[in-house]
């Protein structure tokens, strides 16, 4: 398959309004279940989605596409945003989100001029070299993997509550 | 946990929403998309919603209330809207389905007057007897599992695209 930059674009451009209309008034019951200890609520998802906007794609692409010589990543910090968003509400976490990224979607577009940029390479911590448009594709699939994750989560508090139909709903036997 | 009606019809409310941010205006690579021969795209996905809206959750609640003492639920048909909605646009499918659903939200409303309901039962053709607690909370759920399953084939999509990342993203390693 081709990279499609406008295909990435579209993606990145509906997770926040998906999560808007997802979680924005939502009841606490739904919005502070997790999967256990160590495990993240639908509320913290969005303050790790904030963190990676801010700390990770971005910083990446531009260290990339820099005159910069030494290519490698910073490590990201996975686990700061559990204490950093701790006490926002859900509707100012999806706002943040939503700003931070429509900024990022803009910067994006600003800063991809060329197909050839896809090729270019930076250093991953743990991957080593991985290309601009590896990079893009994982920042949409990163979207719809906590998209899952929330939804994951959500269906589990019904674990019990749905009898004997849980062997058939495939969500609520995933890890 | 206890059965919570209020929480159950929070997320029958955000489905169609949510699935109009995601799926209306997406291009054709991405709605047309499947995990392989004899699994649904997401524009398959709403046609399969809509059914379940028109022949499973509300007229089983309402065989379970009604009179009849022949409760055994007519089989549903997973299948039929393969070729029903084959040549319905996405928006046409969402307009559908959030009608639908919006009908089905006010009549359950409307049959559940005390929670005694909760416990009243129906014989599913595989699972035998069924609780309508059970019954409206898998109906929820149902839910959850099909935008899990949009997400999922939407993902797997990039599969390749994200080069090393693979590995980290749960998502692509999931079916």
């Amino acid at each position: 398959m081709t990279f499609q930059l406008s295909e990435v674009i579209e993606v990145l451009e509906r997770t926040p309004k998906i999560l808007e209309q997802y979680l924005v008034g939502l009841s606490d019951g739904w919005l502070e279940s997790n999967e256990g200890e160590g495990t993240w609520n639908p509320s913290q998802v969005i303050g790790h989605l904030i963190d990676a906007e801010k700390y990770n794609w971005i910083p990446r692409l531009e260290l990339i596409l820099s005159e910069t010589s030494d290519k490698k990543f910073p490590p990201f910090d996975r686990f700061s945003h559990l204490q950093q968003y701790h006490d926002w509400t859900i509707e100012e976490k999806i706002t943040k989100f939503s700003s931070v990224r429509a900024e990022n979607v803009a910067k994006l577009k600003e800063m991809i001029k060329d197909q050839n940029q896809f090729e270019m390479t930076g250093i991953h911590p743990e991957y080593g070299e991985v290309k601009v448009r590896e990079l893009i594709s994982t920042w949409a699939v990163h979207d719809l993997t906590h998209i899952s994750q929330i939804t994951r989560v959500m269906a589990k508090r019904f674990d019990v509550a749905v009898g004997p139909w849980k062997s058939y709903l495939g969500i609520l036997n995933k890890s």
